[in-house]
């Protein structure tokens, strides 16, 4: 068992099912979350290696500064060789795990091997012991039963990380949930299938129970307790984070992109919805309130922006929990979908059966425009997501995502880069955030910088190479950090600030400077592990109909140059 | 309309429905087959374009010795880039329109653009005049059927080029028909993909007629008289292209793997099949002869091995014809099925419906190995290939071929390089031909060197670089040429015979070491393609699961090093 230094790595080698808790390497000990993971699978993981095979490894990591209790430092990352887009993969989540992680004293764990036959195991996790369960009885179970299968066995406390049946079928767009403040499995790990990893290892659940360990304190309390003082008074400050999204949540987007023109609507033919008003962040709002929900809820303990929402049905009974923009544009608007209460059902649905609401949207979008059913269906696509959880034969074609979804029905327009989906985000529109898409080492995805709140014309090429850049290595280090996306407004400009926080709490030497070398580090990790996997420059392209095809209202392609793109990460 | 000096390319622009008729840069003027192909595309073809979209063109181009009498010249190459695999692709196919372009004085073809419709067209090739004719009365419709029609209308006298629903569909196992020497679309350029980038150019068919015009004479009439002498006695001399061939064709191949331990069994489970004999050459020509179908048939005019078949039904009707060794193993044993009449079914399926066999075989193999059937299940099969025509859901994801229904369906045995499915030589068992799979820029080909014929031990790791060398560079030129495959036993001893009944024959300038220096060019331009599409080494390798499970009866496993593979094209 590890003592409380908190710099330990628990293995679990599932070729035998053994566990096995050692120190690290001395390199890894000063990293967390994506910087870790990025650095662990470069030199650790064969990048030709089959994704769902013996020897892919699947590393939960909490971030650097998870280990400490600095506000807005409770994100998870998960990563592995992913399934679906080939490259490496982290996704970052919410829910309570990672703050339980490092109370356990883990600085990731590490999945490897794949057992001989198809038992099916639950990772169990206590200050006195590791051990894998088999637990038959949980096959084919959807996370809400799962997670309350396994509290009521392990107890109401416990954190879980689940897969659905999706992840059991080795489905490219299963994710991993991990159960947020109320218990309820609706965080999501959901991008780039490692759902699918964890399944091919034959772990369908980890419980994670700290029992009554808790954090270590900071180094120097007086330090801390003064520089939050002003940490926290920069959240406050900024409307966004004070005010914004507590208040809608990320649902507020909506309105922006819908003004902007890239909303991303029936499977990215247009960029504005005519029923936007109905899934904007005041149509969430004023459901959720009437309905005895909840906005203003935080998606992980310590977070001090709560983004997070719970949304109860028209009786007033709990529905879901986490229902994000993304989910809401790409289940919603992508689908000509403009109906909240569909939207939250599908959601629900997506984090029961372990899917990726983009994926399944953008999925969902291309099968509309090959005509398997209509846009705006909202029973269709509730079905077709009943037969992804099913395993119907359509329903494992939309599992593996849009893009193969695009190649069995033959869509041109199918909106994926190295093979995951974009998000909820126009390209053509926000051609920052199309930068960020075509280049970022993780396939199509938003949270590497989505193109919003750049000081650049999104409709114009001019200056977006820039604005990616900065905010992917932002992203890097923030994902690195165990820091919420949403931290950027209060602390980009303020990490002189970050950095004594830290110091103060984790005893670390960081300066203002060494985030972005962080993020530089992260980013050129990645690449290093994607060309050895056989990725080049011709991959970071956007598919060839966002070049081609204009965007209504704004009438724009993308037309940022390719060696312009191919200038992202040269720095 | 071209005069007689052989040397125009037939541009049909499909953006706009254009012909045009011209002179090609003078570089291309002394290529023909792959080597023109290849040069074109690299040339012409944004590397990264999307193979179903508009800037794809699909290249048609007899081998530069198909513009002579010289016996066994007649191989026509088709080219793309691939839908299936994102690499560049030549596919080689007999019947009788290679030697008609010639007879027209084209050396290439090149269709491009695409209509915004989706009207479907005819073109028709005579020696007056060329047209774009629409017939919608053509859609969905089989090969056999199409051909049918456009005979009745433009005369018997004419080759068709034909894609069927499959190639409509925009299917990555759609081929392209050519009829063959009694006017059956049996012939097929089946790899690849290439009948859905026909498809998707709105082509159904292209109708050759050269009506009375001729192939040129020889240059030096004389001199070629005695050449061709020598030229056919070594055919007779060689005990495979005089005697094994014509009497047993392909299928004769069948035994010889069997006893090798090499013949994909039951999705590459296994090198060795219970019904082998009932599938073999033996079998093949008992049944032929009993129904009065033919053995010894050629696949195009001018052959003096004549491999080919014609195979008949119990009643004596014409069920298919070239029904070759890749077919019976991949639709037989790979599928469990020991029975030739169920396999000459599948064959007449694929060739009507219009996809490639090889594929089609493997994708089923590994559908059989997800349980959407049993292994040995004839009926089944027959319905999934129906299925295929159809375009239902499921067939829509066999029509994608192997490597998207292991995919959809998570078998790790998928048995596929760069998303081609191998063919019918295990690669455990014929090492040489794994090397070729794996580092062709084809994908996994057997037309590239198969591992059958060298010197080395098929089961030793030790010569096997060497071995696949030598067949990948005579692949090269042989499909340049327009010779078949099957000349490489009389000729690849004779080069220096080949170049000068070549000159004498068309004037040129060949000597014996002209032919290595053409294939190691054609194999350069291909990968600078394939680099510059987003391919490298880590591509040139095999599955996991051919390193990892034992073969049996032999129980190897695939163990020629990485770093021998990365050396294969190093000369």
């Amino acid at each position: 068992m590890p003592d409380r230094d908190r710099n330990f790595f628990l293995y679990v080698n599932m070729d035998k099912c053994e566990i096995e808790i050692s120190k690290p390497p001395e390199k890894y000990s000063s990293l967390g979350g994506r910087a870790l993971i990025s650095s662990f699978i470069l030199d650790n993981v064969d990048p030709i290696c089959s994704p769902l095979g013996r020897f892919n490894k699947l590393i939960i990591a909490p971030g650097l500064l998870s280990h400490s209790s600095i506000p807005c430092t409770g994100r998870l990352s998960i990563g592995a060789k992913s399934p679906l887009t080939g490259t490496i993969k982290e996704s970052n989540v919410g829910g309570t795990a990672s703050k339980d992680i490092c109370r356990l004293g883990y600085r990731a764990i590490v999945i490897e091997g794949r057992p001989e036959s198809d038992k099916l195991y639950v990772l169990v996790i206590t200050p006195d012991n590791v051990k894998l369960v088999e637990k038959p009885e949980l096959k084919g179970k959807g996370n809400y039963e799962t997670v309350k299968i396994l509290k009521d066995e392990f107890g109401k406390r416990v954190s879980v990380l689940s897969i659905g049946p999706a992840g059991e079928m080795g489905m490219a767009a299963a994710g991993i949930a991990v159960t947020n403040i109320e218990g309820m499995p609706s965080r999501f790990a959901g991008r780039g299938g490692l759902g699918a990893v964890m399944g091919s290892k034959g772990i369908k659940a980890i419980v994670i129970d700290p029992k009554n360990l808790q954090l270590p304190k900071p180094v120097n309390s007086e330090k801390y307790k003064e520089l939050l003082k002003d940490y926290v008074s920069r959240f406050k400050e900024n409307p966004v984070t004070s005010t914004v999204l507590p208040t809608y949540g990320t649902a507020n987007i909506v309105s922006i992109t819908q003004e902007l023109g890239a909303i991303p609507t029936r499977n990215f033919s247009e960029g504005r919805f005519e029923a936007a008003d109905l899934i904007n962040g005041y149509a969430l709002k004023r459901l959720t309130d009437e309905r005895g929900g909840k906005t203003g809820h935080p998606c992980y303990p310590g977070c001090i922006i709560k983004c997070s929402n719970i949304y109860n049905d028209p009786n007033g009974g709990y529905l879901t929990s986490g229902l994000e923009y993304e989910t809401i544009v790409l289940l919603g608007s992508n689908c000509g979908i403009g109906d909240l209460d569909t939207i939250a059902k599908l959601d629900r649905l997506c984090d029961d059966y372990g899917i990726d609401t983009i994926e399944t949207g953008a999925a969902v979008g291309v099968a509309m425009e090959a005509g398997v059913l209509n846009f705006g269906d909202g029973e269709g696509t509730i079905d077709l997501v009943h037969q992804i959880g099913r395993g119907t034969t359509l329903g494992r074609i939309l599992g593996q995502g849009a893009g193969v979804t695009g190649k069995v029905f033959n869509v041109y327009r199918t909106p994926v880069v190295k093979n995951q989906s974009l998000a909820a985000y126009d390209p053509r529109a926000l051609k920052g955030g199309g930068v960020t898409y075509a280049t970022t080492p993780m396939g199509a995805d938003h949270t590497n910088g989505n193109g919003l709140g750049g000081n650049s014309d999104p409709l114009r090429p001019e200056g977006q190479i820039e604005y990616s850049r900065y905010f992917q290595i932002a992203a890097a280090y923030i994902d690195s950090l165990g820091l919420c996306w949403f931290t950027r407004g209060p602390l980009l400009g303020n990490l002189e600030l970050l950095a004594e926080i830290s110091n103060s709490y984790l005893g670390l030497n960081l300066t203002k400077d060494s985030f972005e070398m962080l993020g530089k580090q992260v980013i050129s990790t990645e690449k290093e592990f994607n060309q050895r996997a056989g990725f080049n420059s011709s991959h970071d392209r956007l598919p060839e109909f966002f070049k081609l095809e204009p965007l209504k209202p704004h009438n724009v392609v993308f037309d940022v140059p390719d060696e312009e793109l191919d200038n992202v990460h040269n720095w």
